[in-house]
């Protein structure tokens, strides 16, 4: 017997299959909605959203009553061989969530070109210090994980001035942004950075990517936004470089245990946002 | 005997000279920077920076090295009878500033609509508790002050997604943003805002103009931006409104006294953003 809750899975490229069920999960509160490549996603859900062309998810769902396929169009999908025939293939051409992402950075990366972070810290102290702006023409802002919302973060902070480049596995094409691929690419991509957003999906090969060597290499001052996932962070080595004053920030979004612990470090560290 | 530093002096329409003034001392570090308007205005600058056609100016002026004309062209300052004929007269097509404001004003109007404010205050008290961003496209925006530097405002905040309206004394046409004129539209104006972004000039008829009354017909829940001038508002009555709730926060960039004295509330009040 089902309940009575509507059941919604995902399948997207590049990992970012959980980002976006979680993002739908805030949205539809009272579903249940699972990443396909999770062990307990649900098995036989009712609706599918999906980001590319995933034969394997047909195998195990047997009881869709329609399918919402994210993204540039629909015709990588009508060529499977086992598409349900009879089940309505809905195309979102923007679901927003990308376009809400992509606020969340460029409200902590504008913050960080305003200095209100730095303000914020002073006001606490009632410090009245001036501090001039930063043009974004002169932030260099490096977005590790070009997939789907990576390039549209990639493309609204450039659109706001800021330096832009990107880093994936493969090497993407996209105007007015510099391009770095591989683990050979990696420690180029990263040097000199002053704003790093992580959006890059969980691999053994991501996993605590973002280790003290790693973010050694962006700039003096930098500022870090975390919104793939916590694992990518080696935590303790993120809060040493913000203690010595390596890093001036962070704005983490996700974290390896959720909800955040209430003796973690990152709750209380000065420069650091958490946001759930 | 005129001593080493350079003297520049500002004059734009609407009374936006003091916050050019302003800007332009960040940006020049030991220069002396006035709006003409002001009696203490040094009589022999070196530079002047117009923001319109105003021949007044040069009859206090007679050393002037250079003139600076910002905005559109300078067509309006060719026919001035007593323009000096000797001095280089440099059209400024962008000089960054109201781009800078627009940046400030856009970091606190996405912090507003991601619930970043919200966010930090619950990371004081370590309280994990998810909410939904808001769509900018829910948000009533206003500027209140729609001269070169307002009108920028509105249409960075337009781009972003806001829904904005203006205020202006006459009534301006600005694609995209619904334009309200003169005191007699002012209520209807504030009525319902989630955001209110003060740039108006101060003059006599708009000192203390955002009182109780005023603020109180914004949306429950509003953030109040003010980058005009810090007697447009009054701040025990903004303080009252944020401390009753019916206000959610505020980001200040200018007050009646600067420095901000230490003992003043808006140091401590929650929701309170000081700039200095």
């Amino acid at each position: 017997m089902r309940d009575a809750a509507v059941h919604v899975i995902v399948t997207m490229p590049d990992g970012e299959g959980t980002q976006v069920a979680r993002l739908l999960a805030a949205a539809l509160p009272g579903a249940r909605v699972d990443d396909a490549r999770c062990a307990t996603a649900a098995p036989e859900a009712d609706y599918l959203v999906t980001g590319h062309r995933d034969a394997k998810v047909f195998e195990a769902q047997h009881a869709l009553k329609a399918i919402f396929a994210l993204g540039a169009g629909v015709g990588h999908l009508l060529t499977l061989p086992n598409l349900p025939p009879r089940v309505p293939l809905i195309r979102l051409e923007d679901a927003g969530m990308a376009a809400q992402m992509a606020r969340y950075v460029l409200a902590a990366a504008l913050r960080f070109a305003q200095r209100l972070d730095v303000y914020a810290r002073q006001q606490r102290e009632r410090q009245w210090r001036q501090l001039d702006p930063r043009s974004p023409a002169t932030i260099k802002a490096g977005v590790l994980g070009m997939g789907v919302i990576g390039t549209q973060i990639a493309q609204a902070l450039a659109a706001q001035g800021f330096r832009v480049r990107g880093h994936a596995r493969t090497r993407k094409a996209v105007a007015g942004i510099e391009c770095c691929a591989g683990g050979g690419e990696l420690d180029a991509f990263l040097t000199g950075l002053d704003l790093l957003v992580a959006i890059v999906p969980l691999t053994p090969a991501t996993t605590g990517m973002l280790d003290r060597r790693a973010l050694a290499l962006c700039a003096d001052g930098a500022h870090v936004i975390n919104i793939g996932r916590g694992a990518l962070v080696v935590d303790d080595d993120l809060l040493a470089l913000l203690n010595e004053g390596k890093l001036s920030g962070a704005t983490l979004d996700v974290f390896r245990d959720e909800p955040l612990p209430a003796d973690h470090p990152y709750w209380t560290c000065p420069g650091v946002a958490v946001t759930p």
